[in-house]
């Protein structure tokens, strides 16, 4: 080794911010509660390089995979000290859009980055991660886990997960015959699930005034940051038993029905939605109020209480209802070769 | 609808800090980029909900993931306006760890985001990420990009990637036949590669003096910022020809050669490296002069010039030093059960 002068800077990587210590206390516990949630086809253990999950079972698999993040819903649970249902809402954000192509959830890696690393806050992610990951059958094997002073903020995480599922080829939903006369049922979303936060965020003033989260909302029931906080619902196991009767499935994430539903349109068809054939859920209301927003922009932004919109044909309708009593019948499948893929208006 | 308030505030997200148009075009760009890597196992185009990719072609395949991110190396590329060898960065970490289990790369997603979303930065992260793609036969074929105000400030970006690999079972390389008496096989690394980067920063204070980075540097013989911001070295293709000869690879991350080396260990044995078996390079030597950085701490946070290690038996060594020459002996393996997994010392 060279010689070092000793009257220089002395650094370690403490010093720089980063926390060897508790980075290694949180890999310990994401290890243990991980295995909670291995399949069979788990080879080995976490901290490897590289997560080894042995596919089996299929004939002619067709990987589907996803990555998303829970975008700035992390604000409000940061600000309520509450992240174990981010962990649920990554998983089933994830699981949600593969299951759109038939696919079932086979494995699930997470990425987390904080400005200081805060093992509980860390535990709680996983726990919520794993919990999810557990009820859909999916293996949580593997993450990293990054600090990162200086990106983030002491208090601040991004939270970012991946999804691998498998479909077999020809069971692969693609929406590809759907026609005129098609019929669109709508599954009720449980809140905001992940997106519009940076805009219910401005309007609240959430980051400012925290407090404003604990405002009691009698049109809610509850406080406003109960209400925001609602776990992202996971539609997979619910429509599992339906699936074969579907043409198509879009998950009503950020863009609304608007941007969403047109990924699966063929292009000589459009989707028109019945306004007034569900119920827009109080939370909706409360925030075009407060914010005065239009109401192009509130269905551009938020799901508007519809969370995955099913396309099928007409004869099976009565099929998908009596399987699954709550889906509602809120459009039809138009022909059209307008730029404009979804409209929103008084049945015709 | 229900009437709406003039009176308050008219909020739209533009204003809220989402810009969704800079957010389309990012998204047309990057499905014509990501297009140029597929193989003729992708199927369908990037902007489904979820990635599809054909899997064939193995008897009995285990899927190896990783996900990691550049960390806060992007600060470097941010300060001198350079991204697009940050895309070759993530995308050769994420290679190379995956590839330490023997598997061939299929499919990348990526995950991008930044306060204020930035047209021309993502189309470069994106394009150093599909120039990698190509070169290892990966296909770019999801990813997500989110615009966070709050979260991330204005000019800050943080870059994820998620890899999927797949190898035959029974060619899975994880280390288990490791014996007393292997020897280590060390190659060069290409600078910092992902790693160290909050304690370079606050070496050099680049932070807060940007203006640093451009010092010309004569024992680099180029400036701080260049050395800094050399991509991550891809090892995949330099040694697939070798692969059958090894018995563990390690990747030398985060936690030098002290913690990535124990990855692929078995239990009843260490890893000895001997000191001036390989040279330091300049790069690590400023570090450690300019921050007076114990030799420990070095090991601990830098790969000191050694980014990946392979294991093999000592009848193997001449086999591969003679198809891949830059390969040194740096080390031996001995039996061992204490908690000391790797040492770095003279020979004995």
């Amino acid at each position: 080794m060279e010689n070092l002068d000793k009257d220089e800077l002395n650094l370690g990587y403490r010093e720089a911010g980063v926390d060897r210590d508790a980075s290694n206390l949180a890999k310990f516990r994401i290890s243990q509660v991980a295995r909670s949630t291995f399949s069979p086809d788990v080879i080995g253990e976490i901290g490897g390089f590289g997560s080894l999950y042995k596919l089996q079972g299929f004939k002619s698999p067709v990987l589907v995979s996803h990555t998303d993040s829970v975008g700035t819903k992390i604000r409000i649970g940061a600000s309520l000290g509450r992240y174990e249902s981010l962990g649920l809402d990554i998983v089933h954000h994830c699981v949600n859009d593969i299951f759109t192509c038939g696919a079932r959830p086979l494995f699930f890696l997470d990425y987390i980055a904080m400005g200081r690393l805060v093992p509980d806050r860390v535990a709680s992610l996983i726990d919520g991660m794993a919990a999810a990951c557990r009820t859909v059958g999916c293996s949580l094997i593997g993450g990293e886990t990054a600090e990162m002073p200086g990106i983030y903020q002491d208090d601040d995480t991004e939270l970012v997960g991946f999804v691998v599922g498998a479909v077999e080829q020809d069971k692969l939903i693609d929406g590809s015959n759907i026609v005129a006369g098609d019929v669109l049922l709508g599954l009720p979303s449980s809140g905001l699930h992940t997106n519009g936060f940076s805009l219910v965020r401005r309007i609240f003033e959430t980051d400012r005034n925290p407090s404003n989260l604990y405002e009691e909302i009698t049109e809610l029931g509850c406080t406003l940051g109960e209400a925001l906080l609602v776990p992202h619902r996971c539609y997979y196991p619910l429509l599992l038993p339906v699936v074969q009767h579907v043409k198509a499935m879009a998950h009503i994430t950020g863009g609304g029905l608007l941007e969403n539903v047109p990924r699966v349109l063929p292009n000589t068809v459009a989707a028109h939605f019945w306004e007034n054939s569900w119920d827009i859920p109080q939370l909706f209301k409360l925030i075009q109020h407060r914010g005065n927003v239009s109401s192009a922009e509130m269905y551009r932004v938020f799901n508007m209480g519809i969370g995955m919109v099913l396309i099928v044909d007409s004869e099976s309708v009565v099929s998908v209802q009596s399987l699954l009593s709550e889906v509602k019948v809120i459009g039809t499948i138009v022909e059209s070769n307008d730029a404009e893929k979804v409209r929103i208006g008084v049945p015709r």
